[in-house]
């Protein structure tokens, strides 16, 4: 066992804001029209939080499409739709973390990429 | 027991857009600099379901400042604080909702304020 | 235009709730395991709300297990397998309505099946 | 810059865990005979989840009557009234975590507590 350190509280923080936004915005209705200002949103209530240095949120208009109903033309937000790249600044520890759909195994990954010290 | 109307339709669908629109946003991160585009986006969220003629969101600014969490700047979206004023129109009949702070009974109460035939 | 009665407050009251529990519930982890407590739980979020007389709520396991993910073992609860019938007393008028998913259309429908003054 | 370790991905996955949580539960209908079924559900909808070793989830009681709504006798789940302990197991690391509110500063606290290896 050891101290808490820097680095654990970034990669932490990190796995919050994205578990977070996941849970917040599924569901989300939305249409080919509306997925960009939904993306500059979901960005916005990251950005709002603690600890957040960057965010960058892409919708699979492919799958909006796709998964569009016919006759309403719009569907909901689903996990494997998003991408998210996130970045975390904690005193001076930078985790970068992704939310994406990995198709080999049909779940919305999420992972740390990379952890720097600036 | 008399059959389903219009009316009844226009009415049910009024009920429907306010309860989802309420359960799929609070708990939204937000701070006074983000109100105006998280209002626009559950109007949107909105506008793209059927049946949805038109919408109007506001969040309650005084509320979100005094919620405000003081070292972290932003608080997250509660019901009392959204106000929405929301039109059905089902086949020729148009109903009028609205989600308000009910401060009396401190309750964030839905209505239906009026139903038309067109 | 015509003033508000009793069915309009029950069939509305009712459209609240399906919209509600919706969206509140949509994107909960879900396992073969859990699904019978998941479908209490949303019973009771109903319940305890104004004007619910009664509601059933049961979860398609068939897509459960077809959407679980196969190393993790679960996957998250969707509109579509979703199953809701709930009854609104609202004074002295019942209203019926129903959550179901509509296979032709492939969307998750709620509708008012029926009105009844007591 | 280093690799990502055993320790970073358990405390990653600690947060999503967390966040994931706080934002599908937040804004659920809850009275004070419904908090310890949804406790369990809480707890469940953990545990389905990869790497969950094991969770905790208490509401606070007395938060709940006294957010009660006189006349309804509900309230809604808020992130204040949840205290959660989770432990996390990635291959042979422990993450501690906690969700507490912070009196002091009036916010639900996110933080790693713990980290060991078996």
């Amino acid at each position: 066992m050891t101290e808490i350190n820097e680095r654990d509280r970034a990669v932490f923080e990190a796995g919050i804001k994205l578990g977070a936004l996941y849970h917040q915005f599924v569901g989300t209705p939305i249409s080919m029209d509306t997925a960009n200002d939904l993306e500059r949103m979901i960005e916005q209530s990251a950005i709002v939080q603690p600890y957040v240095r960057s965010i960058s949120v892409s919708i699979d208009r492919g799958m909006v499409q796709k998964k569009q109903n016919p006759t309403f033309r719009y569907c909901e937000l689903e996990g494997r739709m998003l991408h998210v790249s996130l970045q975390v600044l904690y005193k001076n520890t930078i985790a970068y973390a992704e939310l994406a759909y990995d198709e080999e195994q049909d779940y919305p990954l999420m992972s740390i990429k990379k952890i720097e010290s600036m």
